[in-house]
């Protein structure tokens, strides 16, 4: 299982991912699944993935293929748009599952993988979406400022509280990293180390990556305040 | 969809369910998923269900139908060990669920349905079982105080945090309806009015049973001030 969130907030895009992939309960990995591109002061984008580790690693390296190649028209680097961007992986991983699936077919298995592909572009407007395994996609709004891909519930009651297009970068980090401890704390599929990144609004780069380990002291702290809090404040709550 | 949950504390039986019942969005009514069963001094059961209504409507008309034929041995007023009664109920809804099951599969539709039994006989423990659609249980334990039925995710996380078997009976109704409330903010097929009741331990009677209904002041204030406490909350927290 997987949690990514991507917020699409008027400060930037805020990214964070979990890392923990399993093939039944007996075989736990760590994978990355927060993949970030950059030409600095031309465009930044960050794809974190979800579902079927052979469809998003196949999908991830074509992608990254098609970027080496340069001017290829599949390469994310040389899209005109954050839409058409979203067009090429949404593309290409519709390929990819279609490719997959009709090999798991005649195994009665079936496969399929989800992506969240954000960023911006020399003067364009940031934009996020998220991609479903048949290529097609919804779009991060002022209405809907965040996407969600994997075990989403656990950590969406705070997002609901919390995030509006006007959250600051600061607690918009906080709101995720909490989002996401209220997940790995329900989801054992869920794990440490996280993938976190922050696009800023119009740096056109990378603005912020950082990787929390499993034994992350600002992270475990947060994780136990939150906790304390949240005792806290159900104690302040009268009965009705 | 469906949120039931129940907890199984060393004060008591605490059970709330939502009353929201919808087949498609456009089809939505109110259904009663929380039903009582009480001989005051002698026995009290609280039975919640979630799933297919034509499953649960019926399971719950034949149980009701075996307690008034009196003697029968499928009557849960008669088992001695609320054991049998959980057994009773999951013979029940497998029959329900294997008869409605062989009509859908020629229309390759399927529906099943979950129950939560809880309750306690005079002379026994308290005991609160989760019974699967095909008619085996699982039972709530000190490790365990607590079972869901329905959308169960997104109310998860405070009970995760705040329930023990230490709980107070006060405590563990702000806890309940504080869950159902995330799920209510959620998943709009969970939806008012609620169904609340309370079991005492050894007071082999229902002690409380309430609906809230949609415009009931109490919760509401309830649910505003959980949201300040949370945004609150959420302030206090020092980033990573």
């Amino acid at each position: 299982m997987t949690y990514c969130v991507g917020l699409l907030l008027d400060a930037g895009i805020v990214l964070l991912s979990d890392t923990r992939t399993n093939a039944g309960l007996d075989n736990i990995a760590t994978y990355r699944k927060m993949f970030l591109f950059e030409e600095p002061g031309e465009r930044a984008i960050g794809i974190m993935t979800a579902g079927s580790l052979s469809i998003t690693q196949t999908t991830m390296a074509r992608l990254t293929d098609a970027i080496e190649e340069g001017d290829s028209p599949k390469s994310i680097m040389h899209a005109p748009t954050m839409l058409q961007v979203a067009e090429i992986v949404g593309g290409m991983l519709s390929d990819v599952t279609s490719e997959v699936s009709a090999k798991m077919e005649r195994m009665s298995q079936n496969a399929t993988a989800s992506m969240i592909v954000a960023g911006q572009r020399n003067g364009g407007p940031m934009r996020m979406f998220l991609i479903y395994p048949e290529g097609n996609f919804i779009e991060a709004t002022a209405d809907t400022p965040f996407l969600q891909i994997g075990e989403h519930k656990y950590g969406k009651p705070i997002l609901d509280r919390v995030i509006a297009p006007g959250t600051s970068l600061a607690d918009a980090e906080k709101a995720v990293l909490l989002s996401m401890d209220s997940t790995l704390r329900s989801n054992l599929s869920v794990g440490m180390p996280l993938d976190f990144a922050v696009i800023e609004a119009n740096s056109l780069e990378i603005s912020r990556r950082r990787r929390i380990e499993a034994d992350d002291e600002g992270f475990s702290r947060m994780s136990a305040a939150w906790s304390e809090a949240l005792r806290n404040a159900f104690q302040q709550i009268d009965p009705i």
